[in-house]
């Protein structure tokens, strides 16, 4: 299981310190939407020049004019681009095909998808679904049950990941689960006193 | 009616110059989607000293995080901010508490929202409710029926606005129907040989 990093609403300078930090030690670094809106495509540029073996994953959160959208992510650097499964169809085939054409990837947010629009976008077997829980919601999911139920649903789709409220304990039990591609973990490593060494926690936890 | 212009997928320095233009001529200027992540807070503040009688909408496209980003937005100076309907119930009374406290506007884009969700997301009277047609879809709605249909399912709802494919007809046919707040216009205006003279079609259009 790899473990994605969410950096996320502090300055642009800070989220660039930490991923210099982060590089190398996580298999992908996220640039989070908060930081999208604040520094725009010179914030997409600093965090790819910040990166050099980690993924880089700009959490555009798509939900309209895909085709701009993903070309200008990809464009400045991105190895993965997120696009909302709240958006319309539409919007998630045109995201597919910038993504295929710039062999890239593309994570598709499941947050607030309910289960027929979750049926509707499981045709795209190449993406990644995040199964996300909004961080607005103060109720709280549990990780591995998430997982299971999703997995269950859609047998077919192969590579899931995992938002919301990961702590150390949660990551453990979804390497042990064996059905994830990707722990997303946010406050947990980048508000602890020490985010590297948080994040080589989560590294040993889920590949012990 | 208010007519609204959305500038979208264009050079930052080319979204002022027409927003300049624009300014007291029309009365909202939407600084689009496309220019939030390609330019972010830069651009916000670049957008508002460019207009001083026309009001700027930013349009955030919040699905999360709804303190923190229309923290941001109004303080660049927004007078409205876009959230989406697809956001969580929780989400959207985060804006729309940071909407009150700031004194400005909130509109809730409803694209891609199912009845059910539309039926959630109806509490809240002072917002405008923003029917919203994907610009990745090749369909196109039809503009009066769209907006006669919510009116009758919501009539609570007073503030509604329109997007997607207005043309100079469509906004007249709005007008003369009387139950739409704002008529917001992209590609019909901005692309048009001269968007300034173009936008005042559409104000004498909707006005007369």
């Amino acid at each position: 299981m790899k473990l994605q990093v969410a950096i996320d609403r502090v300055p642009l300078a800070d989220a660039v310190a930490l991923a210099k930090q982060l590089d190398g030690k996580v298999a992908i670094i996220e640039m989070g939407t908060s930081l999208v809106k604040d520094d725009g495509l010179a914030g997409f540029r600093a965090m790819r020049a910040a990166i050099h073996t980690s993924q880089l994953l700009i959490d555009l959160k798509t939900i309209d004019e895909g085709g701009y959208e993903f070309k200008q992510g990809f464009a400045a650097g991105a190895d993965i681009l997120t696009v909302m499964g709240a958006a319309s169809l539409a919007t998630l085939q045109t995201t597919a095909a910038a993504t295929e054409t710039a062999k890239k990837e593309m994570m598709i947010d499941l947050m607030e998808v309910d289960a027929a629009k979750q049926q509707a976008v499981s045709i795209f077997p190449d993406a990644i679904y995040a199964l996300h829980h909004s961080t607005d919601r103060q109720d709280h999911l549990d990780p591995t049950a998430t997982v299971a139920d999703f997995h269950n649903a859609f047998p077919q789709l192969k590579r899931l990941a995992i938002a919301g409220g990961i702590d150390l304990a949660g990551a453990t039990a979804l390497a042990a689960q064996g059905l994830t591609e990707i722990a997303i973990v946010g406050s947990a490593i980048t508000k602890a006193a020490d985010p590297v060494s948080t994040a080589q926690q989560f590294m040993e936890a889920i590949s012990a």
